[in-house]
């Protein structure tokens, strides 16, 4: 996959993903990065990006000129690739989201500050305004940062197999079950007995409730939605259900 | 406000944070940054900091003693401050958690990596277990950073005053209107004409009814949320919802 970001601050991006799982991916050719920073495409002999906002109002909005002919650099026919433009106002992110973009050849990036974009950017170029939750951010980079790695992490190759086969795990859908590890005893806090016993039966039971309890504390919303997945058989529905109840009655 | 971050790759922190309006904070002596390699603080010998989770299962799970020790290095009393660690099962992160945490003297992230931490260290350290999103990332620093950035822009002096303004604004509880900037007329593609009238009531009207549409559109939970605010008198909200009908019928 080829990934292209339009940023004013490309230096952001050199340490945060060359790290970890994505620079792996890029070091073995699986992504190919090219950050640019429209700013060089300036045609403003001072090199300027912004300018005052039509109809008045704070703060600046970047201009037509640099986006577009930085645009063009790289993409001849407008729309043929993903072009994501991140913004509070857009579509909220989510893994679904993740796992259409990590199938795509090409992402492109337009990284927003001060006040956001023309737009005119917009509406020619862009095909995803993507926000990736409620809240507001100085600019663009962090969230075209957080899209990128949620997607390079499902692109074939880019995590061993042990790690995309936990993905489509069982338990997806529900937050995730207590982990513990080496020593089972720390200061006194022990690990729970369960997890020592060698039971997987009783260990795979005592997860699956851990899992729905903290869903069920935490994200109710999620608890309806993991119930109608249609993957699971009618036993097992009646099997979560039970367990439900049962968590629910032991509260009140 | 003094902010520590427990990573095993405190690389990725550098570039990041000392760019654009955070760099400057940064700077001016607003927020001081405190990054630690919790590896340093491995009592192995090899420096391991991770282990294979009890019960079984792939993955590997953030072993409790280098990251008790590093957090005993920084803060004497536990729960003190707000220890805060990112992961997909904490409460989503929003707006008015940032508002919150911006408030705070002292903020101690803890990223985690491959399966996560150890409960126990979530158990006896953590106050706040917090999501940006339903998305699955590779590590905790992304998200750590997000908050960050997030939290940072709302302590006072961080942002010039023109902008914190803007924050409180009218509009706050819908998504933006389109934002324009010169030319008005950019290869053929023109600014609406109100922009340009210099009539600031209609203006204000076409942005209004703009972030309404938009809203509608994209985000109608946000809608109702915003018609409750107890900010609005009762002539404002009727004109709110006399738009919201027009657009409806429009529509249809």
């Amino acid at each position: 996959m080829k990934i292209d970001i339009l940023t004013l601050f490309p230096e952001m991006f050199t340490n945060v993903l060359n790290q970890s799982i994505i620079g792996r991916a890029i070091k073995n050719g699986i992504i190919k990065l090219n950050v640019i920073n429209f700013r060089e495409y300036s045609s403003d002999k001072h090199k300027r990006v912004d300018d005052y906002p039509y109809g008045g109002g704070s703060g600046m909005v970047l201009m037509n000129q640099p986006i577009f002919d930085a645009l063009k650099s790289i993409t001849k026919e407008k729309k043929k690739y993903k072009i994501i433009y991140l913004t509070p106002k857009g579509k909220t992110f989510n893994q679904e989201m993740a796992l259409s973009l990590s199938k795509e050849e090409n992402l492109i990036f337009i990284c927003g500050h001060y006040e956001g974009i023309d737009q005119r950017i917009i509406d020619y170029w862009v095909t995803d305004e993507i926000s990736i939750g409620d809240y507001v951010l100085t600019g663009g980079e962090l969230p075209t940062m957080v899209v990128i790695d949620t997607v390079a992490r499902l692109i074939p190759g880019v995590l061993n197999n042990e790690n995309s086969f936990k993905d489509e795990s069982f338990y997806s859908g529900l937050l995730e079950y207590p982990h513990y590890t080496r020593p089972a005893d720390y200061n006194g806090m022990k690990v729970p007995k369960v997890l020592l016993s060698g039971n997987h039966k009783l260990i795979e039971e005592w997860r699956l409730k851990k899992s729905i309890e903290l869903t069920i504390k935490r994200r109710p919303d999620l608890i309806e939605k993991f119930l109608k997945n249609n993957k699971f058989t009618q036993k097992e529905r009646e099997k979560f259900k039970n367990i439900i109840n049962e968590i629910l009655m032991n509260n009140n």
